[in-house]
């Protein structure tokens, strides 16, 4: 990567050696919606973070401004200069950089509504943070939440995130690469076959192939999470698993199979299982020891309905099968709350969390 | 009905008149399950039940032995003669009533074990009991858990109970009555556009028809429970309600214009909703009010995936439309617990009481 020129050096804290190649990309996501609130948040701590912001200065300069109102010790910024070039980590200090390519006058944009700039801001944000990742700069990125219409009213082909890094680290004339989304919170970890297509789509995403990635993409991630020996549950697709092939028969055509050839490669997977109860079996709390380490989704509600059951301030999602470490909150640009100081950093500070754990940062 | 001239007289009980009409009918379920045990287990309480068991007494005998392993308080039975004749309500005292063509040997089947005269004998106890409620004997009838295997051993057309009902109510040669399954736990309530078909065909099942007919029938029962108002939240069957159209139509085309007749009628109707947060937001705690008093899922796992997340021991099964009041607990026959004496009655009596107040009982 022409980039990498860039590499910083160690730097030293507290007689301690920062290493930038351990710190983490922040980007600010969509302007307008709360994701620059809850990156600046992080910054409340009293402790230093080895962390910096892809984003608009002015922007962050605005979160901090709303932050303010609520909290004395909101933060400074600190321009840096390119990417990973973060300062030895200060209290309170918000390193920033500014790609290039980032549209003008966006802290002028009124917060809380849709606008292709914020739409283009957030997606140049996330893809100099990708870059960054793969040159070295960072250990991996956590994305703040953009807006989808904002995305798709900038003339982005990407429904989302995940397919927008996709595409990204995918050589041309390649196919893609297989990814899948997880998410997680402290009780339930799911992976998803497919994600971001109408559920009669889903259903045909439901091959012996596609079943069989998940399968394998969620046993080697979760070993990578510290995980050794996995039991990975996978959910049939009709009710009941199909009680037998009563009510359809992708259990016993395709899931089956496919849960199968995973045994066969040495993963420990359960199922085809009841949708309706694995989830129920699965959750981990201190008086309920989940039954389960992470449960393989057949689409995108099955496994995202029980995650965000209990609330989204503890969910992170991350994005499996990349050749970087992505994670990011459970939850969107939350417009009705934006610009006042008031959302909840907590699920930012939990992909944080994971995205330390899965790039041993 | 022919056997309206045993309709009961009213008894008294301690100076207060019971009225057999106000009391439910309980049908003990598969006889190798937990069903009989978790019915007779509702007489272990001081305070006499208006209540009585349509079922084998002798595998009523075995369900009081297994409880009596763990309890001393285990009741005694009362065989009756007939539908709603049980006797001045006793603490610790089971009245039973046979019906008609219950096999024989029943309580001599093995514990756990899918058996074709345990599946004809719990059919045949819903079907006497659905009649003694119809016929004025008892208020509202509760139904422990029949094993659907074992049912269709027994030669039975209908996957479960609601199926088994609906073609009993409906008179010869008129379609089904439209019948729907709503689950409930103090949390979270939901009712479901469709139950035991595949996914592939619950997807057809999603038409204008079908969606209204379950608001309407949603917001009648809800009346009938106790709210003046209710407030039906409808979800989407597209992962984020199919996000304007980009992941499937069925929210502008069927969904959608449902939901603008049932406003037309006078109800209070909010969708189509995101279906991975609907269910979040109708959750109901102390620390967080849920926003809707119901919502109406697409399909099967829609609504049962959360409604079981945090357990199902307080989980209640309502048979809605059906011409009579039917309850039933959350869960299955549970033949590894079945015999022992350890199966947890709660979901039962949350089922009688739930029963209780749709009945006026």
């Amino acid at each position: 990567m022409s980039n990498r020129c860039h590499a910083p050096s160690k730097w030293r804290h507290n007689g301690e050696m920062i290493d930038p190649s351990k710190s983490l990309a922040l980007t600010m996501g969509d302007p307008c919606g709360i994701g620059p609130e809850i990156v600046a948040a992080q910054w409340l701590s009293p402790q230093p973070l080895n962390a910096w912001v892809v984003g608009d200065p002015a922007v962050m300069v605005r979160a901090v401004s709303a932050l303010a109102q609520r909290d004395p010790q909101a933060a400074q910024l600190q321009v840096v200069p390119h990417a990973g070039a973060h300062p030895d980590p200060q209290p309170h200090l918000i390193p920033v950089w500014a790609p290039p390519d980032l549209p003008t006058g966006l802290s002028t944009l009124p917060m809380g509504l849709i606008d292709e700039r914020a739409g283009r801001a957030a997606a140049v944000c996330v893809r100099a943070a990708a870059r960054a990742v793969l040159a070295g700069q960072a250990a991996a990125m956590v994305t703040a939440p953009l807006h989808k219409e904002a995305l798709s009213a900038a003339g982005e082909p990407f429904p989302g995130h995940t397919e927008l890094l996709q595409a990204l680290v995918t050589p041309a004339g390649q196919p893609l690469v297989p990814v899948r989304m997880m998410l997680a919170n402290p009780e339930l970890r799911t992976v998803l076959v497919s994600i971001h297509v109408s559920l009669r789509q889903a259903l045909e995403a439901v091959t012996f192939d596609n079943v069989l990635t998940t399968i394998r993409i969620t046993h080697e991630s979760l070993q990578r999470m510290g995980v050794p020996h996995p039991r990975v549950a996978v959910a049939g697709l009709n009710p009941h698993a199909g009680e037998g092939g009563l009510f359809g028969d992708e259990e016993l055509s395709t899931i089956g199979p496919a849960i199968e050839a995973a045994r066969g490669l040495g993963m420990n997977v359960t199922g085809p299982l009841a949708p309706d109860t694995v989830f129920m079996r699965a959750r981990h709390a201190p008086d309920h020891p989940g039954e389960f380490d992470v449960v393989v989704a057949m689409y995108h509600d099955q496994g995202l309905i029980p995650v965000k059951y209990m609330g989204v301030a503890h969910g992170v999602n991350v994005t499996l099968g990349l050749p970087l470490v992505r994670t990011s909150p459970d939850h969107g640009t939350a417009f009705d709350l934006a610009g006042r100081g008031l959302a909840d950093p907590s699920s930012m500070s939990e992909a944080m969390a994971v995205a330390r754990q899965l790039a041993g940062a």
